[in-house]
């Protein structure tokens, strides 16, 4: 699975229900991970193993459910910068982490070493070793202030809270990257390669930008299926609707379907976009038609069934 | 103030109940300074910090009294590395502190920021801005393994808890440092250059061995007043007893005077060693006898108003 956060994560939650965990790799979107504090963060991974390990918090869609925010209202109290929450819990995760790497550890193994201690069995893999960043360039804001300035990833998702207008995305770093060892093989070896209902742009579009991942998954577009992340012309979550139309993309799944065509071989649609069917194959790939808002691990499930079925 | 970590925290309470707390200078040791798990970590400041804000742990002599540990349980859990504990409020510090520095503050700004954030009047200022690290080379251990190995300060001391001989000692980087806006300045004007009573290798040595503050000191040796750490041959904390004659001096008030006869004009000694007076003063400074274990702020007070006359 190419895989962004929460919406890779409860897909996930459907896949090791139907097929035997450890034959499972996902392959995570590092393009939104920063430095803060000195502390390297990682919000997909973490939300891929948090969820994995059933440590969850589902009102937020980030974070450990049973949490507390000892060290963030004490930096609140000397005035450090808290826009981005990092429970005590959550904390060690970036802790052991930053350790890790500064002792010269890869973050492919840092990864998985976390996703063992969490007693996950999908192989847990950062799209790359090597740092790749997504930077936005924000349109026009209500002041006029923000326009031109690019910004990281976080800082327009979290900090600005997506509520400004992008007017570009480029992934730094992309260029001179290498795919994580077990990436490529992952891609090549699949029985099938599912692509979550993640944003095409800013979560999956870092992933395609590591060189060599495009033309992997080219090359085994028959059985590459993607789950649309837009329903009814809107994003499930977050700003993937409002995202891909200010970048010149049509907000729907036939949307999608243009931008993924290329390397995917099936399109998963929701019923509720079942009136679009022609119009998505008429962009040059297969249309399956099934429940993808996940509600529950049941629906998850379901919808790994008709994704795996489909990449057959 | 040339302060360490414990002893001096103790005697900044006794001096801020004497004199203006806005007229004190604290020049504090950050030998002891590591970086972990990505963290910038100066525990000495923090000490003198947490102390002085009444936070501070008696118990411990480190750390926040009023602590959670979720952070370090979770750590745990992971399989991270717990052996230096850091609470989940003392992590906010370090969390600010290295985002500051990370944007290019340097050590005194932030160390200024995080005083005032706690409400301090004493001007807590790190003798350099610089990396100055205390490095030690280990002498023969019980089992041969370690002899000769050089380990950081918070290594021998916290994670070895220094159970171990130390063979010598160094401050790497110290040649090229620099001491910190306003420390010559405060050694040059102040009426009264107190030395605490901490450890004059580990904690008063990294302090002389940043470039020109030896010769500041030296110029004002009338106005230096030292407290002896070692009352009757013992240090009242830590290993500076053991550390002495392990590095070949003498384990006494005589043998502390020995060490810093050269820039320090008097030298107060407890009442246990008044007999050792005469010996002392045979150093080549004045000694004067007074009680120095500081068991409540009222005798802090006491000894910071005999350091102080002792000065003038």
């Amino acid at each position: 699975m190419l895989a962004g956060g929460v919406g890779a994560a409860r897909l996930l939650t459907g896949v090791v229900r139907v097929v035997d965990p450890s034959t499972v790799v996902a392959i995570v979107n590092t393009g939104d991970d920063m430095t803060l504090h000195g502390l390297q963060i990682s919000p997909d991974i973490d939300t891929v193993v948090y969820t994995l390990a059933g440590l969850q918090n589902p009102a937020t869609g980030w974070g450990i459910a049973t949490e507390s925010w000892t060290a963030m209202a004490e930096l609140e109290r000397i005035g450090g910068a808290t826009w981005f929450r990092l429970g005590d819990r959550d904390l060690a995760t970036h802790l052991y982490r930053t350790q890790r790497l500064a002792e010269g550890a890869a973050l492919h193994e840092v990864t998985a070493e976390i996703a063992r201690a969490r007693g996950i069995g999908v192989h847990v893999v950062p799209m790359s070793d090597d740092a790749v960043r997504t930077r936005l360039v924000l349109a026009e804001d209500a002041d006029g202030v923000l326009a031109g300035t690019e910004v990281a990833f976080q800082h327009y998702f979290v900090r600005l809270r997506h509520a400004v207008a992008v007017r570009s995305v480029r992934f730094d770093g992309a260029a001179a990257a290498s795919p994580a060892p077990g990436v490529l093989d992952a891609i090549g070896d699949a029985e099938a390669v599912v692509v979550s209902p993640s944003n095409p742009v800013v979560s999956i579009g870092p992933i395609l930008a590591v060189p060599g991942v495009r033309s992997a998954l080219a090359a085994r577009r028959e059985q590459v299926v993607a789950v649309s992340p837009i329903v009814a012309g809107a994003a499930l979550k977050g700003p993937a609707d409002r995202l891909l139309a200010e970048l010149g993309y049509e907000s729907s799944a036939v949307g999608v379907a243009r931008l993924l065509a290329e390397w995917v071989g099936t399109l998963v649609i929701d019923e509720q976009d079942a009136h679009l069917k022609d119009a998505v194959e008429s962009e040059g790939l297969r249309a399956v038609v099934a429940p993808t808002i996940m509600t529950s691990p049941e629906v998850a499930a379901s919808l790994a069934t008709v994704v795996l079925d489909a990449a057959r």
